[in-house]
């Protein structure tokens, strides 16, 4: 991170005293807005995509749009949030008829409306914001900040499937399964069933060892997975276990629940909470060498 | 306009069925949200900037973030709205802190809490992106659609400052005032005072001219404007009078009010609404010749 950037990041955490900004640590902002007898929780982020940093070159638009639309509904999904609607961010790229097809498939699919946005020109390459609003379904708000020692540490489905779908798709084989990497499916149901139990709760878009070490890092406390435990998708080679749990994009959740807790969804156990010891995150009861996650700005 | 463009927009135009997307023929979303009891009135836009497309070469990072700002919230204020806060979608440039300083002085002058956002890298140009959030202060939330044969139109201030400080700043003319262009001002407590009183009311971002006509079609009527009564800013040359009409950027309120009702703050009667006849606009009762002001996308 440039040292230009890294004060920029600071600069803003300054303008977002507002206790709904959450120190802009969180998946989302969290504001409380109406009357005290019938006020209303609103959970709002906005994720950003750039062509050839986010999607691949010639990859479909209809895709980008689908992931797009999905990677935000999936920070409302930690929250336990019902989706409200969306708002578009568009530059015009070649193919807008292909975007608009696969916007649309999403928004049907999950059911959420799109309320409005704004499309402009660029000579750059292709720039897409999406807003997404949705609305608290139980109160607190899960957090990233909640885990606690004796909690146990889940996920709700396996990681690795966005990467092998990814490499497939670099690689132009047309005969393997890239559903995973292009149109992820944000849990969306098992984010509003959790988030009445969870004592923390986030979405896994950047690694699984990085969002823990984030998890472990706001909670103060050390997170300990079992390697064995942590599910991989079927096919997945045994050498690229290990890259699995670095690689982003499966969207999946990550929560903590106090012990005696079962998940109200599938989900699989796969670790502790302890208190906080040298290192927040230990795999196999050491710290994980190599890159946890995909570090990005 | 280019077929697969206007080919697009009608396709979002065919997901925006929900009533609170006005059919992305409003300047922001307008959603009802909460129990019927305390129903809330939400008020979202989302507008962006393009170096070098929306803002010049060279000019300020701290006007850019300040203008950015100031558009989204003078869509708030044609609303009536109270804002709430803003999410920022932010590509990184060579400076990141002057960007910064604009925006926290924005905010801080308006008094909108940043509540998050999305920064990422491009190679490209600079492209951003803003989410403004407010709350209705006034149900019926005004629109563009409601001018009705009979009321007055009104302006809240000038227009043709943003030219005069757009053409001075192209022209490397430091000794001018450019302020009208750099850091134009949302009229929200304008907005505010009129919401209850208006039957119309739109900022006028893209022209007078333009942004009448507009206002003209939704309402399904004539707008008929007195060009000696359109306030101009001081020292505009005569020549420059008709421009001045069709030159946006200057974020002052247009609004039509019934017979007899004075407007509740400082602005100017410019028309008369008239049923509709063969053409939207009259200007000294003839449809205006030339541009009628920034049409994009």
């Amino acid at each position: 991170m440039a040292s230009g950037e890294a004060a920029f990041i600071a600069a803003l955490r300054g303008m977002a005293a507002h206790p709904a900004a959450r120190g802009l640590a969180d998946d989302c902002a969290v504001l409380e807005v109406g009357p005290e007898s019938a006020s209303l929780t609103l959970i709002l982020t906005h994720d950003m995509m750039v062509e050839g940093v986010h999607w691949l070159p010639g990859q479909d638009p209809a895709d980008v749009a689908w992931k797009l639309l999905a990677t935000n509904l999936s920070d409302l999904a930690a929250k336990g949030a019902e989706p409200l609607g969306v708002l578009l961010g568009y530059t015009l790229a070649q193919d807008n008829a292909r975007f608009a097809e696969g916007l649309g498939a999403a928004l049907a699919h999950f059911g959420v409306p799109l309320l409005g946005g704004d499309t402009v020109r660029t000579p750059g390459p292709q720039t897409l914001g999406l807003t997404a609003l949705g609305r608290a379904t139980h109160r607190p708000v899960p957090s990233r900040s909640g885990a606690r020692a004796g909690d146990g540490v889940w996920i709700t489905g396996p990681v690795g499937a966005a990467m092998l779908g990814f490499e497939a798709l670099s690689a132009g084989d047309s005969s393997a399964n890239t559903t995973a990497y292009r149109r992820p499916v944000p849990r969306l149901g098992e984010g509003r069933a959790l988030a009445p139990l969870v004592t923390a709760m986030m979405d896994i878009s950047d690694g699984l060892l990085l969002d823990a070490t984030r998890m472990a890092e706001a909670s103060e406390v050390t997170l300990a997975l079992d390697p064995e435990a942590i599910p991989l998708p079927a096919g997945l080679p045994g050498s690229r276990a290990r890259d699995a749990l670095s690689w982003g994009d499966d969207y999946e959740l990550l929560f903590t629940l106090p012990p005696g807790t079962a998940p109200p969804c599938a989900a699989h156990r796969i670790g502790a909470v302890l208190p906080r010891g040298a290192a927040p995150l230990l795999l196999g009861g050491s710290p994980p060498e190599g890159p946890l996650g995909y570090e990005h700005c």
